[in-house]
């Protein structure tokens, strides 16, 4: 028989995907044993029933054919808007292609910035899928550690020694998985390595509507930056749609019809009444993306609170995003370690740090995604448990 | 400014994609023109409402947010039992995949089957992503032509020579854009090709219930060919839901698996809600599939007779798919001529067969996906203007 391609047998790197304890802990929900779940980033809400009225009036009106491959002309205009206002910037429709969630976005930057052997660097820690996007077009991931003691900022002379011979930079804020937003330095060194080395920046943003010190500041808004900078967003985290996989990449308007190109070619568009959904989400305009933020604000808060009174665990705060990595070092655990006990003995789920590259050695991430009362429960539990391993 | 990279800009060949006088068509018609179209392959009904039902109770029940990378279970479930159903074969949940539509699968298996600088075949005349498709995935096309003489099925002769080296061999019946039900001797040659040469057959199902003469014959149910069969298929023509972009990619169970880790990395699942519409389509059973395909064979039928009068415009009849290849040499012109002059002196547009290829020079595609009425308008249209030609 014949075999598979080299380049999707190694996708993964060989390793562990990082999702083991989560699989773990589905399982064992799924058995009927009541884990608290702190792993993936999804509300505990649902999407709002005025959004999926829209959707269904939008398909019982017809609109059920096949949609323009770069998404509706009012949803691009929409996004223009939304991106315009945030960044300064003037973007227009040519500048958007709507993709069938962030996801595709990612694998759709890196295939228009790398070709097979080149290298493309992203900052440890990562969200999980970075390395087999970038492995699945081909290219070659390099890592670059952003380190706790920096509050999870990289440092522009790491990224200046790295970005040689490198295509890309994939940057991430507000941060999964640690919450950093990164300030103007980080972003300003960010972007002369990048003129340095002619490098694309893949600035992935899904979080921009979470930021709970500041404001978030694009990427492609800096000095020069728009031309090289691809930005990827979502409506999955800002209006809790993440099951209606809705989302866009953003860019100059010759790269954005490259990758119209190759959309014909992976996806060929998006469902012409979710697109409608999602038009009609943004029109609910900054109140509603502050309504959904809301409770992963709150819940932050009441992490920090709860850390004040301990010493085995300790956290940077963060800035944004629906996470907390705690750290976890002083109770002498991996983060791998601390996760699987924890979930064996107090029957809350979280993520390893390790999980998310090598730079969050001895963390857990915890998702701020449990309604406020169970949220408290399952930090109680940590604590206890983390206090029980100080002794 | 940093570059493309070589493979998306190269995604096209550098030549015309084919869809000049698609675009000039629908250009005129929002201009107000009143251009009858029989370019692409969509329906002239929408969606079952009773389907569109289905999706909104299924998101307005909560089955909104992220769903399983390959597919609900429910629904991998139904598409595994229509696949055994049609085949013979045993197919069971681990052997599906399912995609944002019939693209993805399309994508999806090539990534699986083929590395950078692999040859992928193709049969001209061929559907217009495929040659993308395969430079997408950084494979290099090579096409075997299917002659009109030999009603557009191919030869094992000419696949056999054309494999030497090859990883991959797509095929597609029944045919777009030739509307070809492959035969049995076709189907087995295929299959010894497969075998003598190693390759992965990509079979496009997409069609498989819009069959006129005989039965459609699963590729991966010939004898031992389920082992290097990738099936793609699709609700899209079967249940007129074009645009709810929602197929799957089935096989054996270990390559499926890694379709599964290159949908994490592409698309990170598919609606829930969608996917439940397409579980309720798929539980309406075959009557419901007849219901949507019997438009098409009575036009066919509708055609063939129009045509025995007249001199200036031959067919082969097709077996099954919504379009009719009409060979236009007679008249003199090339397809690509007879679909310009016919779109500006009859507001007609079709696609020219070279759009698909070389084989099918001299041809043009009519889609068979107009009312009926306005269909005979446009079909006594067409060949008034053929006649013309022949004085």
């Amino acid at each position: 028989m014949p075999t598979f391609s080299k380049r999707i047998a190694g996708l993964t790197g060989g390793g562990d995907d990082g999702w083991g304890l989560f699989y773990r802990a589905r399982a064992m929900k799924t058995a009927g044993k009541p884990v608290l779940e702190l792993t993936i980033g999804e509300h505990d809400t649902r999407t709002d029933p005025a959004i999926l009225d829209a959707m269904a009036a939008s398909a019982h009106g017809g609109h059920t054919g096949y949609a323009a491959v770069p998404g509706t002309d009012a949803l691009r205009k929409a996004v223009a808007a939304r991106l315009s206002a945030g960044s300064g910037l003037e973007y227009t429709p040519e500048n958007i292609l709507i993709t069938p969630g962030a996801q595709a976005a990612l694998f759709a930057a890196h295939h228009a910035a790398c070709d097979v052997g080149d290298t493309a660097l992203m900052i440890d820690p990562y969200y999980t899928t970075y390395p087999g996007t970038i492995r699945g077009v081909g290219a070659v991931p390099r890592s670059v550690a952003a380190r706790p003691e920096d509050g999870f900022q990289p440092r522009e002379a790491d990224l200046m020694a790295a970005a040689d011979g490198a295509r890309s930079l994939l940057v991430n804020t507000p941060n999964n998985p640690t919450g950093a937003v990164y300030s103007d330095a980080t972003l300003e060194g960010i972007a002369r390595v990048a003129e340095a080395h002619d490098l694309w920046v893949i600035s992935d943003e899904v979080y921009d509507s979470q930021v709970w010190d500041g404001a978030h500041r694009p990427l492609a808004s800096l000095p020069d930056m728009f031309a090289r900078t691809i930005t990827v967003g979502s409506l999955s985290k800002s209006h809790a749609m993440t099951g209606s996989r809705l989302g866009w990449v953003a860019g100059p308007a010759d790269v954005v019809e490259q990758m119209i190109n190759l959309a014909t070619h992976t996806t060929y568009g998006v469902p012409g009444f979710v697109q409608d959904a999602g038009l009609f989400a943004l029109s609910m305009g900054p109140d509603m993306e502050e309504r959904v933020a809301a409770p992963f604000r709150r819940r932050r808060d009441l992490v920090l609170a709860r850390l004040a009174g301990q010493q085995a665990i300790s956290a940077i705060p963060p800035a944004g995003a629906m996470y907390v990595m705690l750290d976890v070092r002083a109770t002498g655990m991996s983060g791998k370690d601390f996760g699987e006990a924890l979930l064996d003995e107090e029957m809350v789920a979280v993520m390893p740090g390790e999980s998310f590259g090598a730079a969050a050695a001895g963390h857990i991430r915890v998702a701020l995604t449990l309604p406020d009362e169970i949220f408290t429960e399952a930090l109680d539990r940590l604590l206890a448990f983390a206090a029980r391993q100080m002794t």
